[in-house]
């Protein structure tokens, strides 16, 4: 496990900023071990990302908020701490599709995916297999056509009672409601089978297809009250040719959806995101 | 130069095909150097390309639609001809943006693209000194908003008196006429800066800056009455960040565009391209 | 399953040989899925697959080497035939490192894989729970040091009781003996940590890691006497920078070695896969 | 052009650095535009690039040096101080093969490559009119076997009168002496025709062709003693097939080349590169 504390800032660029946060952080004697930061000088804005050791850190985090505040009020920041000692906890949603779960799981156990996933919500029961293999309890919460509501009242008292961090649509075939996703902004990671913003919407394979594109995509995003407008975390391509059939677009596209996915689930745990304009800025 | 013949055939798949065909060229003495093919299975279409040397061949080109037709008419085929004695006649549009003419000009000089350039046509002077440069006769024709037809009569003009076979818009930035293109039907190659079909039309770059894609692209298609929808011939991307401004998506953008462009022409002048269903084969 | 039957042809170049091939398989009313050939110029070769629907192929292919020898003959072929109605059987070699196993194990019952898994060959435990949970007999045949000999007795007496066509080196850490290598000439592939030929041999990544390159890679090849040297199927590449320890290496590997090592399989699987001159043509 | 400022650090990693120097630059009204930083787990080593603006920064360059040295000293800092209105002044370096020479005048002229270049040095007259049409001089010196020493005497004085800082083999086929490379330490980068350290020395497309490999890659590096052992600055790779024959992997390896070898010179154009331990830092 990490011993690691992770500070988020997004505030107006001005002088002076770094400055006072490494001042900041050295009078508290952090050993600083990442270190990234991004100006917008269109919008002139300035983010960074600090991750620092928190042996030997002198400050308790729990009295971090009061000590940094008034810097914070200095510059305008909005800004978060995490502290890595409390991994997120994950809920992964999924339908019938399994490849994305299957994937996510064997990496959680290798340790790649620094979380907790105490739940599996499903809508068909297909994948119960990986739940009990990976020992994950597994919910199946039908969601019947013209009653979408009650099913994610359902969901969400799962959520809430697992203490859920974050939900990530592991090829999860439903769209939730515009309610779900406001109750988990910036929480909720899914992703599209195409390279966005082509072929929003339903069945991008086939559209890609009839098209003739070249390459397919895939993208992974938060999930917003507009479908697939959310902001974009990555994205990936695979080259097809005339030769590839419909069920080959289906195959290649799968491998895409696996890694563009996990790399966001990724660095989502790993604090490295930040959001503004609807753009992600991804933290080296 | 090269002292082939390409046979490119495309009709209703049936058995009997590849016997009859390889059977008529063996009977002229055809040393075949590439022979492709691909069935659409859902179309029940097949598609052929047949390269032979002609040092051998026993039957004069002149002679061969004469011989070949029996068969043809007995498959129901469309097909075509071409001699690669007579290399393909290439005008190149451009406007200011020099990036593919410049690159097409010395892919041509080194023997990449087997054709021959006559024009260059252009509507504002700018890349005068590449015509001067390779010694190919650059005419300006300006293009006033309101009278397009006008300059399209001139274009047209030239291209008929160079005997052009295929019109490659270099970063050309105006939309030629649903008249102009219906005259060049699948013989005007077009590049467009998006990865289509995201980001039709106007701005491309400016678009993709905006939505946060992690990737650009750039497509190249043969031009068809409807703006970008025509059959995409190549496609390619490249990775871009939260650090990339949008002149750093313009500069990335024209390598891409450069080597996107310039592969669907050398297809095309190998006679490598069939399209079908707004679709394109490209044979190996 | 496919119902299809497979010819995979090499022979000196010369005129005719798709004529009389193609003329062969339409006077036994062969329906062709798919053909593709190649011509090395330098070697003066000829390569051919033929895939055809063995529903209505008027001959019984046990037939088929019989009838078709004289032709083979004629041409000086060395040929195959291959019957899809009898799926390769394969043993998987596994150590402790287990991505490569639960990936193919995975594709294969997804369908990706058209083949019998019978047995998976171990010479750790670790991987037991994947035989587990797809039901395939795991074989633990410990390889001390100083005795593979009996090790690899072991293991092929295995292969012939199961009567295995292919092995696949899922990360199998040990070093199969020229001997061993001998009786599956062509059929035993495996993956190898780096994009040969650079770093052959023991801790690719590590060595990568050292020597500061810019990309990682991974590169499936048929197992030769020469450690390393086989015929190379696959090589894929990923982007690495100054901020990836050796760990980071190592996870961004597992995902390279997955997709190159399941492409040579499925190609192997699909006969696609033709070796001469220890380089391998791979059927469109 | 620029009106920046560049500071680049190595120094050993500990803590408080990142609050000395942004104080030290926050002191004198930095206004900071870029800042990237890394650090080496393994070495305990810290490196840092702070680009900032020079308009209403409060102190003179010239006296940087004196102020800075005190917090150098600290943490044992080896620093150096760019200062972007001075350009970089480049000598591009050219055999025969001129794609990479055009491809770097074209970009300079463009405004990518951020510099000057005051001359072109040729061992053959070939390239001479890149040279005529960009206006830049052009001097021929031939470097006769067995008579390398007198040729680069030559060049070494023309560097000197030109006050060049940068040297770019642009496809330059000659090997520099150990003398000559030990004038110009991470001053002369050169671009390998391979993915090293696959295929280095002679001939590396010929040796890719015979081993079969399915990617051939370019390596851009600083030069060093030993040949192809420089710090690697970037790479690339692009796919080929056995379809493509020697030629094929000339012509897209020349893409390759200029695209690598670009990305490497804007790098350091831009003090963007720090080299450690035979590696290379690219500060974003």
């Amino acid at each position: 496990m990490k011993n690691t504390a992770v500070l988020l800032i997004t505030c107006p660029d001005r002088k002076g900023i770094v400055a006072a946060v490494a001042e900041f952080l050295y009078k508290h004697d952090a050993n600083i071990l990442h270190a990234d930061q991004h100006q917008d000088a269109e919008g002139k804005l300035f983010f960074m990302r600090v991750e620092w050791d928190l042996s030997g850190f002198a400050l308790d985090l729990a009295e971090f908020s009061r000590r940094f505040s008034p810097l914070a009020d200095r510059f305008e920041m909005r800004w978060r701490l995490e502290d890595s000692r409390n991994p997120l906890r994950v809920a992964l949603f999924v339908s019938k599709y399994d490849h994305c779960l299957m994937d996510l799981l064997y990496r959680h156990k290798t340790g790649e995916l620094l979380c907790e996933i105490p739940v599996i919500v499903a809508n068909h029961p297909d994948a119960q297999k990986w739940g009990d293999f990976y020992g994950v309890p597994f919910h199946v919460i039908p969601v019947p056509a013209g009653d979408k509501e009650a099913a994610e009242r359902k969901q969400l008292d799962l959520l809430a009672a697992e203490k859920i961090d974050l939900v990530v649509m592991a090829r999860y075939m439903q769209i939730l409601s515009r309610e779900f996703v406001a109750r988990y902004p910036q929480r909720v990671i899914n992703v599209h089978h195409s390279f966005l913003p082509a072929f929003m919407g339903a069945r991008p394979y086939h559209r890609a297809f009839e098209r003739g594109v070249k390459l397919i995509g895939a993208t992974s995003h938060y999930a917003t009250e507009d479908l697939d407008e959310g902001p974009i975390i990555e994205q990936d391509v695979v080259r097809i040719s005339h030769r590839d059939g419909l069920e080959d677009l289906l195959e290649k596209g799968r491998d895409l959806e696996k890694v563009v996915l996990s790399r966001a689930v990724r660095w989502h745990l790993d604090h490295r995101i930040l959001v503004y304009n609807h753009k992600s800025v991804i933290f080296d």
